[in-house]
């Protein structure tokens, strides 16, 4: 059987699009901008579980992810997590965060509960990140929206 | 001027030795088995403005070192994460979860207080870890201890 998305990230979260490893998701949750990167990957749970080209390819992604989403926010700190204590799928967070944000300087996950984005926020926020992934990267890494 | 530990990371860790780019710290919190890597590099706070070369060779650390906590602690969950909110220079946690563990399912990072370690159970801990990390591993990274 070939990679499945959990169902709790389909839940959680919207999908943005994909990388050539990864697929991109938006968390459904507007207190804070937070990104993730899902391996499509069968049955892995750790990053050292990947094959070594595998975390390669997931570090350049994390890398354009990183450099788009601080274009964008320009936040005071990106927090980077590979978790999974709740999802066991294996799954890297990307969370914008800022000095004066509702959960500084705590960890956001468990912190409280989500807040879903209106509509208009979600295509603020979707828009600007999907323009800044399809720009021709110098690392040539291709990512394809998901065309509804 | 070269690279200097942040104050915050001596006060609350142990210096176990070094990678070729990394010091390998133990987090002193009995609670949890925790290491952190470091890179030996000035004014790093983000992963993705490490160097690339660099980058690559934090995750071949990263994965020595979640291939011998694994080994030896035979965790239900590594959580692997760059949050650096409270001390901004670079670093990347590395801890050790079980399902029962006092913050399961919650992330350490800000939950209760740390108990540090006894002196016997330090020796414990750093002895197994060490001889782990200095076994020759397939991907030829040399770990060198601190010597006291």
């Amino acid at each position: 059987m070939s990679f499945v998305l959990h169902e709790r990230l389909k839940q959680d979260c919207l999908m943005l699009g994909c990388f050539p490893l990864s697929r991109l998701l938006l968390m459904q949750d507007s207190r804070f901008p937070w990104c993730i990167l899902v391996p499509a990957r069968k049955d892995m749970r750790e990053l050292h579980q990947l094959e070594w080209n595998d975390q390669v390819q997931l570090l350049k992604e994390s890398n354009r992810l990183a450099t788009c989403l601080t274009r964008i926010y320009q936040p005071d700190k990106l927090n980077i997590a590979a978790i999974g204590n709740l999802v066991p799928q294996l799954h890297l967070h990307h969370v914008v965060r800022y000095l004066g944000d509702i959960a500084w300087p705590a960890p956001v996950w468990g912190f409280g509960k989500p807040v879903p984005y209106s509509q208009a926020e979600l295509e603020h926020h979707t828009g600007r990140l999907l323009a800044s992934l399809e720009e021709a990267g110098s690392d040539g890494q291709v990512f394809e929206r998901l065309t509804a």
